[in-house]
């Protein structure tokens, strides 16, 4: 039992060592960066390449001895999928082992104006479409990002306002269609799957993470992991009061900051239709007002949250993202104003208030890297299984 | 190199152990809590009672074998000294390696009509006072909890609001008085103090800790560790906003919570003299006028900052602590109206608000243990000092 643990552990840790290397390394380089003996790493990498999970380059020759044989992930021999439930669309991403997008599916769609049955039955067939994209790969699984909060047991979405939903069977509805029986299903929150990619790129910081999207949302990332909190709903900044007895709220309560700057409510307020795609939600609003209002006002509402935020975690980087990234540097000096007369920790020294990567579909992304992540966590069980073939 | 820090590791275990077992332990019993093999225990045991640290019980016998010897941590053989500035008092604890008090000393005064350096002065004088009660006992060091932002590098009290004080050089002039010349000295937020026998109580809990005091603050427990945050700031609730540009605080910023609930806003707004003191406080606001008035803001001022606290962290329980424990059972309903009309936890099932063990003076208890921590964390170096005998 224990070596069998040893042996996942270390399979684990080959195949993450590989994922998170800049380039393609030795078995030599492996078992150096791994602390692995050389034929442990040998025997691992057999099983691994044979699974069709690391793929063998062109070996190099470094003149003497023998030549040296690049390892890396292996492209296009399995299939990750990550879903997106946002007001007014719903994507499908399938991604490989590499994270290289293999199929990206997308659906315009009114969510709200839908039922929540109707859009789990467009999901599914957007799934369907993109397994059908990837030919004959074997799916790891997939995972649903959603708007609002998830219950932590079964997957149910217990309230999403700016989809409507509220007691939303999201996994088990999913599971119930053909395109995805028998397969993994997850859902989570879509600012929490976010901001996986932002993780990656400060290793180790510790940063607020705001996403303005069908809501506004984010996480708290402390050292270099997401805080989950009791229920896995931490930084839910959108709700946090900004007007005390203020705006009423999508989701029934008053005041909350996602009252004054979500999708639903700049949309609404300006009298755009919602035919107004969530990109291009600034743009609009500034047509049809005045640009530095629209700005002062989401950077003053935005402001008092993240000040609020700050006081409570001490923390000194706040990193904006979703449609809020592309105006972050308007934003900014908004932002800062209301910090800087709010939170303590400018007496320490100045806040940075970044952009996110500004790669587009975070959320998207970040859940169909969830979906694979069961892969670098117990590639054994992917390898007891029938090997796959590349697809191309 | 490697074994003198293997030893000061196994000798900070063994009395590590000692201390959070609920009876004394005997060789045995803490070779195996600790893993240790019993000559090594044998060893250092004896080390830490040759050094005064660990004190041998009357030896029980089994009936057959050696008699077993009850060990526990020594009593009356060192002093760590609290400290503590309220905004109408001083204090100064001194505790023995049990914790014990061996002597404590108050002095009433209005530090905020009296100069930083007078209040220091003070503060000096009780140091004195407090080790001259424990005769010749060595002193580990001195830590002493203020009601502001401490600069993590230098023990500078960068702003301590209710106290008047803005880049008070605390740690470096009490070093210059006699009574502490070549002492340890550090200075700590209060409610960060207060708070460390609310994590013996709850280990491995998660909670939010909430103190009203001169100040309102109070911390942040994660799985049992307190967060720290970039400056060892976190937790500061008394700053977050609860109405936006409204009342002034002493901070200078508008709005803060601690405008509305902090000993001095209270005191003030119901136009009291400084001569109630923090304790007496909500008792004297009923005096003149309506209680469930009284109680209904504090409540409702305390719930917001909560419930946006919670949005952020997503924790299920909350503690009251301070002048705010006794009322904690009045309060509960007010936080707890708030707390459900705006925090999303709620959607999960109910949160806890609860009251702290009700212990008097936890800041001052907290600074005296936190003087203590070194000798726990590295009894070598204490080992090495020359022994002392037990004062009573």
């Amino acid at each position: 039992m224990q070596s069998t643990h040893l042996r996942e552990h270390n399979l684990s840790t080959l195949l993450s060592t590989l994922a998170s290397a800049e380039a393609p390394l030795s078995r030599a380089g492996l078992a150096k960066l791994t602390r692995l003996t050389k034929p442990t790493v040998s025997k691992l990498v057999e099983e691994l390449v044979a699974a069709g999970l690391v793929a063998e380059g062109t070996p190099v020759s470094a003149g003497a001895g023998r030549p040296m044989v690049p390892l890396s992930p292996a492209r296009g021999t399995l299939l990750a999928i990550g879903l997106e439930v946002a007001a007014d669309h719903i994507s499908c991403l399938g991604i490989d082992l590499t994270g290289e997008a293999i199929s990206q599916r997308t659906e315009y769609l009114r969510v709200t104006a839908a039922s929540a049955e109707e859009a789990i039955q467009h999901c599914a067939a957007l799934v369907g479409r993109v397994r059908a994209d990837a030919g004959s790969l074997p799916t790891v699984g997939v995972v649903a990002a959603v708007p609002g909060r998830i219950a932590p047991d079964d997957g149910r979405v217990l309230s999403a306002p700016n989809l409507d939903w509220t007691e939303v069977p999201l996994v088990g509805r999913l599971l119930a269609h053909p395109e995805l029986a028998g397969l993994p299903v997850r859902a989570q929150n879509d600012n929490r799957l976010s901001v996986l990619t932002e993780i990656d790129r400060r290793p180790g910081e510790s940063f607020i993470y705001l996403r303005g999207s069908t809501g506004v949302g984010g996480a708290v990332v402390l050292d270099g992991q997401l805080l989950d909190g009791a229920h896995g709903w931490a930084g839910e900044f959108g709700h946090t009061v900004v007007v005390p007895d203020g705006a009423l709220c999508r989701c029934g309560r008053r005041g909350c900051l996602e009252a004054y700057v979500s999708y639903h409510s700049l949309r609404e307020r300006a009298g755009l239709g919602d035919d107004v795609r969530i990109e291009d939600l600034v743009d609009a609003l500034s047509r049809h007002g005045d640009r530095a209002e629209v700005i002062g006002m989401i950077g003053r509402s935005l402001g008092l949250a993240v000040a609020n935020a700050l006081n409570v975690l001490d923390l000194a980087t706040v990193v904006l993202s979703g449609y809020l990234a592309p105006i972050a540097d308007e934003l900014e000096p908004v932002i800062r104003g209301t910090v800087e007369a709010h939170a303590l920790a400018v007496e320490a020294g100045p806040v940075r208030i970044e952009r996110s990567d500004g790669l587009a579909d975070p959320a998207l992304r970040g859940a169909a890297r969830a979906a694979l992540q069961p892969v670098f966590s117990a590639p054994g069980e992917w390898i007891a299984r029938e090997p796959s073939t590349p697809a191309r």
